[in-house]
Order: C-alpha cells, then structure tokens, then sequence
C-alpha cells in the first residue's frame, strides 16, 4: 500500500514525544527506516543518520513519511516546502495527521504534476466487502482490552517480532494509523463506514498458511461504550483462534469516562470468548498482557503471578518482561 | 430533516413490493401522506388520492418522497422528468435509494438554481460526536434480535403507536433509511463513520422528560458476525432501560450466512443484558417480540405461550397480535 523503505520526517519536533510514530517505526520496522529529515529547529532524534531528500533517494527511500505531529492541526508553510521538494524528488508522501495531506491544494498540485502519491492514513483507500463470516485458512490472534490504550498494539507487535525472531510465520496486522505507518499498510478501522467494519478484518486477514499467524492489532474495548462496536466487528471480522487479554491495572476509570469502572480480567474473559466463538467456536483464550508502567518492577512481578494463579494462563507486561510467554502459548496450540 | 408532510413518488412500480417504503409511510405515520405521485405504467396503489404535483403543493405537500425501488440502480429518464417538474414547483427531494440524488448532476443544478434540498437518507447529513457515555434523562427500549430482519423495526414502531393511542409520551427513534424516510428524521447508522456510532445514538436520544420513552431501532444482531458491531453501538449509545428479545423461529441459518445458527433466545437474553448493564446498570429485558408470519395461528400462539413459561417474560407477534403486552411491561417499570 504504501511503498517502503521510508525517510522519517520530523520537522521541527519540539521534543521526542512528538515524534511518536516516527520512535514506532524505526524500533518495530528499523529496516523500513533508511534516514531521518530534521529541520533546523527539530529537538527529536532517532539516532537516524540526517539525510538530506537526494541522498535518501539514493540511498533508495521511496516515500517520506511525517512522523511527527504538527502544531495546532496546521500544516505549516515550512513543512511545505520540504514535502513539496519531496514530490518533486520523487517521494510518495505518508501522513496520519488529522488535517489530510489531500486537502492541501499545492500538496495535491505538485502531486499530480510529479506522478507521486500522497497517503492519508487516516481516510481508507479500498472498497471493503460487507464480511461473508466464510472460515478461512491459517491462525489469527487478537489482544482484546479491558479498556482503550492498555497496550493492545504493543503487544501484538512485541508478538510478532519474537515469532519471527524464533522462525515462526507471523504477519502483524494494521487496524490503526501508527500501525499502518510503521508497516505501510493496514485497515484504518476508526474510519470504516459501520457496515463495512467487519469485512475489512476479513480482508485484511485472509486466508493464509496453515501454520501463519495473523497478529490482529485490537482497537477499543467491549467495555468501553464509545468504541465496543469497533472492537466488536475486530472479534468477528477476525475470526480469531487465539485471544490475549490486555489491561492496565492502575486505571482509576475507563479512559475518557470518569462514571465507567474497567471490568475485571474475569468478565472481560467470559464475555469476550463467547462473542469470539460465534464466529470462531474453537476460539481460546491463551495469555493475559499487562501493561505495568505505572508499577514498580517488584509490584508487577507480583500482580503477573496472582493473575498466573487466578486465571490460570501465562502473563507478562511484554514491554518490561518479553512477549515470549504468549508465543509459547500459541506455539502450544 | 426532511419537511412534511410528503407527496409519495410511486414512479412504474411494477408492483405494490416495489413500493415497501411508501406503504410503511402511509401504516405508520399516514399525517405525513397527503397523496401519491403515479406515473401511466404504475402497479401499485396506496389507496391514496392521486396527485399532480401542483395539487399535492396547494394540499400542503413539502417533500417529493421516492417510496419505490428502482430498476437496476439507474434513476431513469422518465422518473427525472417527474423530479426536476417537483423541484420546480418548490418540492425538497427524499431518497433512500443506493444511487444517490446528489449524484445526478441535473438535480443537483435544478435544487441549486431552485433552493430546493435533495435528502438522501443513505448518508449522514450531521457530524455526529464521539460518545461520551454520560447518563441521560428520560427511558429508552431498544429491541435486540436472534439475527438480522426478524421485525425489530415493526416491534418499535407497533409500541410507539400503541404508546401514543394510550397517551403515553414516546418517540419512534429510526436507526434505518426506511425508518428515517417514515418519520423525517434519524441516524442512517449503517452509514456512519465507525468511531462515531455510539455517538450518533446518544446525539439521536438525548436527555428527554422523566417519562418519556424512546422506542430505538434496532440493526443486525450480535451474533451477526457481518453487523455485530452496529449493533453493539446501539446497545451502548443507546443505554437503553428496557430490551425486548426479537426472534423469527422458523429459520434454518443467519441471514446470508449459511454455515451459522441463531443463538437461543436465552443466549440472547444474557448475552444482551450483560452488555447493556455496562452503559445502564438498571437495564432489564421486558417482553419478547416473535415474528410468526411462517407460522400457522395455533402454532404461533403454542409457540409464544412455551415462550413465556420458558423464559418468564410476555411475549407476543406485534403483526398479529399487537403490542399491548409490551408496552404493558414498559408501563409497569
């Protein structure tokens, strides 16, 4: 979808933080990443070599890529002038900003002239079917969450990283922008037309090698009234074989929702694996990731071994732990 | 939305199937109807007086309304011919049709030149929040079904006519281009952006009078694995009060989906309320709504008494039999 390798653009970034999908995809896709493109006043730094844009063409950068996130929803007219060069160089260009590169009329003007591509990551580029619920070939795995951002994405990646680390098949699945940017491609799930949602997981999850993995990355939570439906169509549309279950023990509420309290571990189990076995009734669920940030190292240790006990599944925080005792649960399978 | 009351467009229906839409307009809410619009080779009749449309505009008519289907997806010569006289005689245009009016540049000019709206009913017409899960006044009742068309939308508009005989305040909330065309005003939410569902629901219910009801209608199943997730927006911006169990006993797979079974109306039951109490702790099903048209009278009424010993909970074929044992168990809360 979006041609890789890519030079990461980080504009005038006032720190690193603003350059988060830039971080995502030079640690989870470092071989997408040829170079970085700073501007004079940039306080981010991947540790890239600094490129200009013929030397990242040469050293065979097809698409730069705005990995950092712009100031009050405007593209500037310092970044145009980088990003209009970049056409003229040949790049496609890659966004994931609210405010689209397509509704930029220069953007779209020197775009046309040069023949270039300008990807909104935000907007879906294909017509997806509504989904056929058709079993399909080859294995799928879903992080499912007790709430929203609790890690979902993470541990997916972290997954499929160690699974090809051990020569496993595995293919992580996009279902939101970072994600589309670090791996150039991915369904834009927040974005799809209601009808269409589930049949857009199945696209993006068709069928596959008997021993591939799909690793879905999950978006919102049953629980969490804004989203359910989002993360309902992913249980379908997924068909998964395998759930993780994700959760963020120190959250005083769902995100966004001060009345709403997170579910526990056990509900989010039951409930989520009987909606999964509708479509899928060989559905299992294998492992529990826990995102312990805001935990001492002695506390989540702790907490992963009463979830062990309690659940009765492997559990870790993969940022701080590794991912290998999920992929040893799906290795089980 | 849509100004009434309507003057309904029959165009050629080759029948009165074709014309499904104009007939719900004229069951349910026949003060909107003032007359019917047929051209030489139409075969069916609402039993409307027939109108010109200068006729329709001194009866009071607003709103051309397309109640018919048309033939291959092509608005057709002649029927255009009908729709540009109408938006010159001051008529607005309403649609739910797959090819869209604002897609025909000739009704596009003539609407401009004429100031005259053109309403498709497929898409959304309001930029709809991101839900935000807060507690609203006022009662909501939203029918949930074993699978897709099994009479959720009949169920709702039978108890808000049989509410509104008995004085009762209640407003029919459509969720569907038939319902919307029907009533003037609704969320097309198998249209709307995936993010924004559940906000189109609570933007759709919004704080109302202590005793009012809002009779939502219902879209797909859970267990629907092609619409699961519209569904699943609706049972959480909807936080309704009260659900009623909609179910077509005499089918032999999911709707479209052959390989998969309806679920038990007890897997429904628990299923549902498990997560409507997630967005309404005090939420409680109160009836079960069957749709018997399969079925003979003795079966029907054998069938709907081995409901309600089973499950506890009135039940009845709102076609058939009425409503009232619903809206019975609504006014008992």
């Amino acid at each position: 979808m979006i041609e890789t390798p890519y030079l990461l653009f980080l504009g005038d970034a006032p720190d690193q933080l603003a350059a988060k999908v830039a971080v995502g995809i030079k640690d989870w896709r470092p071989e997408n990443a040829v170079g970085q493109y700073r501007m004079d006043d940039c306080k981010a730094d991947l540790g890239l070599t600094d490129m200009t844009l013929t030397e990242a063409k040469e050293a065979g950068a097809k698409t730069l890529v705005i990995g950092v996130a712009n100031r009050g929803g405007v593209i500037s007219q310092e970044w145009k002038k980088v990003l209009v060069m970049a056409l003229e160089e040949g790049f496609d260009l890659a966004s994931g900003l609210h405010n689209l590169l397509r509704d930029e009329p220069d953007l779209v003007a020197v775009a046309e002239a040069t023949g270039q591509k300008l990807h909104d990551v935000r907007v879906p580029e294909v017509d997806y079917p509504i989904a056929n619920g058709k079993k399909r070939k080859g294995k799928r795995c879903l992080a499912v969450g007790t709430d929203c951002s609790v890690g979902k994405m993470y541990t997916a990646m972290a997954m499929d990283a160690e699974m090809r680390k051990r020569g496993m098949k595995s293919t992580f699945r996009a279902t939101g922008q970072t994600g589309i940017l670090i791996t150039g491609d991915g369904v834009p799930l927040d974005a799809v037309i209601a009808d269409f949602m589930a049949g857009s997981i199945e696209w993006l999850t068709p069928d596959n090698d008997d021993d591939h993995w799909d690793l879905i990355e999950g978006q919102g939570s049953l629980f969490h009234v804004s989203y359910s439906g989002v993360t309902m169509a992913l249980i379908h549309g997924g068909q998964p074989d395998a759930l993780i279950l994700s959760h963020e023990p120190t959250r005083e509420h769902m995100r966004g929702l001060p009345t709403y309290q997170q579910p526990s571990l056990e509900t989010l189990h039951d409930t989520a694996l009987a909606l999964a076995k509708v479509a899928n009734p060989d559905c299992q669920v294998v492992g529990v990731s826990v995102n312990t940030q805001h935990m001492s190292e002695e506390d989540a240790i702790a907490y992963l071994a009463t979830i062990e006990a309690d659940m009765g599944l492997p559990a870790t925080d993969p940022f701080r732990f590794g991912s290998g005792k999920l992929v040893d649960a799906l290795a089980a399978m």
